[in-house]
């Protein structure tokens, strides 16, 4: 860490910080610059707020250096992550694909377009059963019913579930029957749900927040594994910007960004940062090519009579032809896609 | 609601798309431009997503025309919103002047300073005792302790307290022992938390996600006033930007755009806009010159000892000086501050 | 275009936006609705702006259905736009590599640097010899010594040259001696200097702004071709959001999008994306992915000796792994790269 | 300047780090941490680029502590800049009132509103007469026909005249005849027109870019100094952000901020920020409580007539009653009014 002094900072304030750094049993080395002195900070400074400092008089601002997440950074732990989600694997060679709807909307519906996915090529099965809305008179998911849906459909398929989660009220029923607990982008700060599915060791899929920096995402991550659950993925669905043509900005450097600062699988959200199907093609290659560790893209069977996000949700139609030129992507970057069984 | 035609739609989609109007018993006006066919609906759609349409073929936008709430909605509701926290009223002609520690520390040291603040002119007590800390490192708050410390401070002072609510967990206990529930910015969105204050009658203080839009953020409140509580104050805090000398950018247009969609009170937040204490006083002065119904601010007794936020907190000395500036600005708008008792 | 009247327009408000609009030979269409009205105008509007509706008593919002540009806009254009470059065409099979230094430093460097990016696969050099800088006190270019430079590199090995225009004062010298004149994302808006650009026939790449819509963007292209070029490439080079770790956010989302929109070649620039060398790879492969038309790429002999961005310049020999990588990609696209002489 | 090494960085490149540095006759000073070194740089760093050590191996970062610009740096220059403009000073206690059209529409309707305008209070007038627009088919400006009205309308009040600039063409028809020659934000990162304005002497209305930062913007003002024009006003008209109900988001805190870094004044544009009537008068008295120097306002004698902006343009008697507020604000703010004569 290191403190830079204010210019007019006084040999009293400058000793003051000193004092309060040694207080903290760290080692404070002053460099004298021309106009002003800087501080650094050699220890353990993890832990430590920044902002410890910047209250401090004659402080002019306080610069971290080592990054705020251990569990979560690559440089304790240069391997890649492998998350085992039942026989799958997500973060090795094969590409998770989660495809599936917005909302699960029916049994029947639901294991009609599970099996149809798996006959396309996902090797997991994704749905919403708890669905955040912004306006209250939206429809709200079918709850626990949606649940029961899934499940029937892995049993049906054998795909995995994925899911969002939204109260800890339901935190052990997902423990119990989900394979792969959402935590959705409006919800990547809400601590409390962070600290209960952290509880659990069932794969968490973490959604970038709408406008969370990269260190926050990864801070959001430390905040379930320093629970106990390393099983951690980062999904990135697009942030915000100043565009309106497309509903989020997928953010492609994300990938090479956090495969340096993280061992954690990255999987891309093509069909949020879209918001309308025709742009979800380029995306889910780009995101392929850039070396994403998987795909997650809603899909539904009649799109203009979806309960939710029709928008941006394929055909099956439309996927299928989405896997074929995804697959002649994964094969020039020596990925494989789940074998269509 | 306004469906936007792609430019080579067939005769065949715009019939479907009207159909589809009709079956939800609205009524389609068909505009033949140029190169586009537009169709206006007409009857009840504010509980309509706009979404519904976009998935149909043929279809390139859907444009909302009425603002998709209607407790928040000024249009409904002409008067201002007066929100009675205990003896004092938010939204008249007097300010509301929050002030207080981030964090609750101690009960000592804050029954001091909520008496230097009650001296100083503030009329509520803020005080953090759950703490949304972006490190699971960082401390977390004295939780319930902490709100009982809060609860002595307001015997011994008479203030109402403000305090941040981040777990639905607690709920029954800021109903029965708080005045003010902050919603904080990372859970503007929580909906599950939204329901639940929703569904008690403490005033809530509902903080601006970090980049969240007008209207997300009076749906958010649409979400806590539909469960049956009225009595929302919405609280501007700063958006995300690309800057990074200020913490946030406070958006001070904020005041106007509210007070015309809206009826609810303004409270802005120049403490975590800034980030740091020397940009406090010439943004509390702007906020109230924009006619904001308050201002909620971060006190402490000796900032550099502040377990959170000391950079930004306001000295007693300087939130006096504070004081004194904005009740000049108070004046030459009509309002009025706390009488100091 | 549509015009959303307030909720209490008199008859009288109404009446008079319907005057004015006869009154541009354009044909009002009412849609009453059930809390204000609509009023839709049909007939030939790209030529109009929204904004001279916006002021009038009892409007509330103007809503463009048209896309204002009309040259650079697919809907008047349905194929591609192929742009010849001397000997080669941008926007067809062909990928356009352009690489080069950020800055030219001497006659030497450039032809040295041309004749190893030609055997490493690039079919144009770039090179700057006006540099925009942020401080008065950089390097500000080699100027027109530096121009005479990159001829020589041309004559040397046959590569085209792709370099920055600054002012309006050079543009006939550009016009005789450059192959593709690049429009700076400073400049994106420098009305003065896209009609001088468009004044000539010399192919331009024309970089969007650092927070410029596809909008604003393409009406900037459109600056160009209304003046009588329409050879035009459109580069995406990242935009400004609140990250930090990159020194722009890569839009990938734009080839799509910008596709669908326009018929003009799209140009992806990583390295001003990245700002640093690492995440270079990824996104160039992304790019090519996507769809883009081309890429151009910072390369320097010596990176840490540049004179500018050396942070972000590969080295001839990460350039030749890069092209390595891109090469299966754009194999995988059944795109081609330029041939190794 | 300080450089944050690679976790892995050998002792090799730490080595040749401190060899570059000395080099420059700068004097490193090494922090050798637990996971890393830093190395700080003391001696004249202000014209050195940050990027020249981040293309060096084995550098992960390279942080400047002190800011790149001098001349505009209150640093070095405490006390406040008073910009004469004719007999007005800007920067002093009394505020800079700028009113008048978007565009110049002829000679009888400039002079008018100048009249109306500096009864109603203004102390000078804008008018643009060489307009940035968005669409090359919307209307231009009526360029040089439109200064000379402008200066007949000077003769006629004694108002100084404040327009924009956009091509280095007309600079010295600008210095000849104009008092405050506006650089616009589309510009505010052309250096060509910059250097051709700082080798003039006329002050200067410096916009801030769409999305420039306070350092970028500092620099663009450092770009018109160091040609020798130190005549330099900031004018801040509102940011580029997610929010689409306000054109721009006025940035408030621009105002404290740039009283800190800098000692030039600082104008407001609430026009431009809020794109609409309704919120101008709310943030024009923010703008004066949080210390702004000035206002620049726009004006029609008939906004719905208006030939561009009309929709953000106040009627004489809607800027008379702004005047009346502004006026209590400035009371209370010990700031004074042009005296109306």
């Amino acid at each position: 860490m290191i403190i830079v002094m204010d210019i007019n900072a006084t040999a009293g304030q400058v000793k003051h910080v000193i004092e309060n750094i040694e207080k903290r049993d760290l080692t404070p080395v002053i460099i004298e610059g021309q106009s002003r002195n800087v501080i650094g900070i050699t220890g353990e400074t993890t832990q430590m707020s920044m902002r410890d400092f910047e209250a401090t008089d004659g402080v002019s601002e306080v610069i971290r250096v080592s990054a705020p997440y251990k569990l979560a950074n690559r440089a304790f732990h240069p391997e890649d992550s492998h998350i085992q989600v039942r026989d799958r694997i997500v973060g090795g060679q094969e590409l998770a694909i989660m495809a599936g709807p917005c909302s699960v909307e029916g049994e029947e519906e639901i294991i009609s377009i599970a099996k149809r996915m798996k006959a396309a090529g996902a090797n997991m099965l994704r749905g919403g059963a708890f669905k955040p809305r912004t306006s209250p008179y939206s429809f709200q998911g079918l709850e626990m019913e949606g649940i029961k849906m899934l499940v029937k459909a892995r049993e049906e398929t054998g795909l995995p579930i994925v899911t969002e989660l939204m109260s800890k009220d339901y935190v052990d029923e997902f423990a119990e029957h989900v394979d792969v607990i959402q935590i959705g982008a409006r919800n990547m700060q809400n601590y409390d749900l962070l600290k209960a599915v952290g509880r659990t060791q069932t794969p968490v899929l973490l959604k970038r927040g709408m406008s969370a920096t990269y260190e926050e995402w990864l801070m959001a991550a430390e905040y379930i594994m320093s629970e106990g659950n390393s099983n951690v993925m980062l999904c990135e669905r697009g942030i915000r910007t100043f565009e309106t043509e497309t509903r989020n900005c997928l953010d492609i450097q994300a990938v090479p960004v956090l495969n340096k600062l993280s061992h954690l699988p990255v999987i891309i959200d093509p069909s949020h940062a879209a918001g309308t199907r025709e742009y979800i093609a380029a995306t889910s290659r780009a995101a392929v090519a850039a070396g994403a560790d998987g795909l997650i893209i809603e899909t539904h069977a009649c799109p203009e009579d979806a309960w939710s996000d029709g928008a941006q949700s394929l055909t099956p139609d439309e996927f299928d032809k989405l896997m074929e030129e995804v697959a002649k992507i994964a094969k020039a970057m020596d990925r494989t896609l789940p074998e269509v069984k």
